[in-house]
């Protein structure tokens, strides 16, 4: 961390300000230019507040030279984390693939949609029970009863389910689920973070909005700290000028992540772009870039879905999509979901 | 709303999503072009499902010419809304002001704070108890303890005393609350927003980071609908790429807001720019520019808050603040807080 | 494209408004519903002035149906433009690959690493006489001096060239260079894109980082309107508000510009992230979104470089580079860049 | 300036990077963490290249501690620049009012405007005869004929003009013309602001939609190091998510700015808001945010305005506007245009 002092900051505070940050176990090497004087600090410094050093008269500014973020930070574990499901892998090395419906609808909906999307090769199942909705007169999803109709369809593929919270009240009811998600919406909600933090499931934590990259892996690090290792970070679009598509994917952030931490990063093509014709190249694109899974919405009729119909392949169409994705999957050496 | 139809969508299907809707109580009425073809929806579409239609084959894109919420819209509701906390006022054209510090650290702090605010003409009180941080080695606020002393705080004032819900399992610590903020980050938390519309507390709903003016609106619609009218609305910065300031205090969106909806609509110009210095012309704008209020930081020590020091105002500070306030507010032939 | 009238908008203004529409071709239909009246706008409206509709105080708001480009429009041309360039090809269904120094600097410099991308199947040079640089202490390139010595590079190479142009007053210079770039912040120079309009050379149109697909489209469109249609589009990344990449690369702008338009659509994986390890995975990525090609800055000594050395490949790792897209583009039934 | 480099970086290299620095006269003081070690570069860093030192596979990244501008740097130029144009003044303290149309259209409205703007307190007029339009298809300016009746206006009313220049071939038509504008588009069109600091006309330079407050003030540092200090900046809104307004008016960039530089700082809450109702608050809270002048459009007609017509006040709304923001401003003891 850097300090960067105001001209002319009084000797005695900058005194008192390197005490405290002593205290800290910080040691302090001081940088004398013309016009300004910045003070190197040197030590552990990912605890230091940054805010209340900011907060002095004397600071100009104060720039961080480390991550602020440990637990999830590669440079401090080197491996790669791999999430395991009972024997359903993330971050192995191969293409996870989690896919089906926007929102569980009806029973046959659901085990229909999810059985076709096993036989495409997905390892894992995805379904909206609790649903976020911009508007209060969307459907809200079925709620208590969406989670039995999607233990059915667990049962009849025996593929391990994800699905999201919404709200810490309703953790009970997710005893049979396999991965917990957490919504983009709900990044940031640290009470949730914490609590999930000490939960034993896998979380799979979506990229919200507008937060940086940086700012996935602090909320990432709440999961860490409080004791949770199994972590899926998802990259799934984010807010930008452009209204072609209803996010913008950042691809980008694929292999920057898997850069700066050893946790799995997967890609949602459908939720990023909005539309259906476009999930099968960004999902190719994603596979290229080197992502460790895929999530992808899956519907047995999109016309007739209540929820993001308009983003849903078709199961023949997401088999195809699978096909495209083995193919680029094979260049970098590795298995797309469960077909070879 | 207008629906756009895929050049050469067969009639037969055409005629299916036509009767679907007229089923809704929707009139059509079809317009043919050379290269496309329209259908204008006529009737209350406000609970029409835009992505179910967007999801047909058949269609090309779905426009809304109305407005999508309808309890919080001043086209059904003319007269502005008018918040009254035990004679304490939002939203009368009037400039409500809410200060005090970001959070809540000792006794002495918090009521040496409020009762400066209050001696320089704040009406309400601001503290955090519990406290949103984008690290988990950062303070986390006081939590139950934080709100004790808050009450204490406003036992010694007499003022009215806003605090951040961060979660539902919280709600029974908030029983002596005046109103209940929502933060940025949980403006989409449709959970919560859902339970705050069944409560009897007024509910100040912080616009999200990354958040246009119509997705606050339909926020503001998930607690109106519930039943809970008493809403507040904030303007608190939206994500930018700029990075001189924190993020990108959107002013105009204090009078477009007006114009939209009759709630009152207040501005936090702390949170927006980071930096104390730019808190007294951002004051000042947003009066200029029609706010019905302010929230803003003051700290009776700066250089020792725990949180948010680089943008708390000293009491001295936000006294004179306050004193430029009323003079804008002046030539609006409005009041700023509790002085003339 | 819908006007949505005003409540109560009197009936003689209304009569005007659309005698005036009619008297450009514009057939009108009026869909009257119980708190708003849309006017359905038929016939060829791309020359409709909306502006000047929406400035109308009987009018709310006007929303377009049809696309305001024409000739770019691949509705109206469905075959894909192919630019041919003595021979080289850039549309034809494979992946052409522009590729050298972010400037030139020295004749040495420019000749050995063209040499060296030609090697490694590059079937362009690309190379910087005249450069946009944010500060004014930066190096602002050799300007018609490394004009002359690109030339060398292209009777060295027999490669065509591809370099930008900064002001029209040294169009006289480009004689010899085969495709003119317009760079990312001249997108929006109309004066250029008039002029260039009028010239018989392939234009390479880089994205804006701040404009929209549509707003691409349109500049294309000045350029096709004014009888030059050997347009290539590039998406080079977006202005966010994520600091990891220089720029957001936007790789879902290459489908949905090849479904908008007949234009080749190519990226720009150096500039959109600015670092070189990110080359590689968004070049891969781009080829299996379908682009139609690269354009690459490879440095024979990137640590020397006066500019962007950052983001610059060596020739070693170009190869490598070229190796792997060629991978992805098989899977995709195409070729990349020369080599088989 | 802070290069940090990378772990295990090899000392010879680290000491070549240092001799090379130091052969630029800058001292380098070495501190060693644990994980990091980081340079502090002494002296005058500005022109240093912080790419190239980016470029170097032993430098992990490098942070400027300095502003990257000095011409403008208020740092090195305490006092305001004031700009004279015979009399009329622009960052005296007062807030100078520059008004007219989007476009010259006919010498009737383009005097009968300027005559009224002057009636109603305006100092400067605006009026534009080459015009940047989206669409080659609007309306693109009267060009030359434009000019000559916008002089004509400039005779009838005794007041200086702005206009803005689209391309440097146009100069020679800009003899009469008192302030020459450089366009949002062109603020990074470098070969155009080279030319400007050779000019002895002052230069009114809009901020780029997407473009930083920093970048501003490195195209001003163009201008400014090129020989000509008379430079006025503009905030007229950035691009954001946001789709209520055409831009956002970044309203803070005010006080930034004056804190950062000398230059005098206007808003164009015209064009940032792209709706006429939202021009007089957004003008209040600019004038209340501390804006050195203001530049508004109007129209003696705005509905047969034939460019941005939905934004133009008429006359009579302009004179109400300057009323309301000579009293805000009276607040700050300045004055508003030509009236007391």
């Amino acid at each position: 961390m850097i300090i960067i002092l105001k001209n002319g900051a009084p000797k005695e505070e900058v005194d008192a300000l390197c005490r405290g940050l002593e205290a800290q176990n910080i040691r302090i090497n001081e940088v004398k230019g013309a016009h300004t004087t910045i003070l190197g600090l040197i030590g552990d410094t990912h605890k230091v507040d940054m805010e209340a050093i900011e907060a002095q008269e004397i600071v100009e500014s104060v720039q961080r030279v480390q991550e602020p973020y440990k637990g999830v930070n590669r440079k401090f574990h080197p491996e790669n984390t791999v999430i395991n499901v009972s024997g359903s892998l993330i971050g192995d090395g191969n293409v996870a693939v989690i896919a089906g419906p926007c929102s569980i609808e009806t029973e046959e909906q659901i085990v229909d949609t999810c059985m076709q999307v096993k036989a495409a090769g997905a390892n894992f199942l995805r379904g909206g029970a609790f649903k976020p909705r911009t508007s209060p007169y969307s459907f809200q999803g079925l709620r208590d009863e969406g989670l039995k109709l999607f233990l059915k369809a667990k049962k009849a593929t025996g593929l391990p389910i994800v699905t999201e919270l919404m709200s810490l009240s309703h953790l009970d009811l997710f005893d049979d689920v396999d991965i917990i998600q957490v919504g983009a919406r709900n990044m940031q909600n640290f009470e949730m973070l914490k609590e999930l933090g000490k939960c034993n499931k896998p979380i799979l934590l979506k990229r919200g909005l507008a937060n940086t990259i940086e700012e996935l892996l602090m909320s990432a690090e709440y999961i860490f700290a409080g004791g949770n290792p199994n972590i899926i970070l998802c990259e799934r679009g984010i807010r930008t000028f452009e209204t072609q598509t209803r996010n913008t994917l950042d691809i980008s952030a694929v292999p920057v992540l898997k850069t700066l931490t050893h946790l799995p990063v997967i890609v949602d093509p459908s939720h990023a772009t909005g539309k259906y014709e476009l999930v099968e190249p960004m999902s190719m694109a994603a596979v290229a870039a080197g992502a460790d899974g895929l999530i992808i919405e899956v519907h047995n009729n999109p016309q007739k879905a209540l929820c993001d119909g308009a983003q849903s392949l078709t199961p023949k169409h997401f088999a195809s999509c699978m096909d495209k994705c083995r193919q680029i999957a094979s260049v970098l050496n590795k298995k797309v979901g469960t077909l070879e």
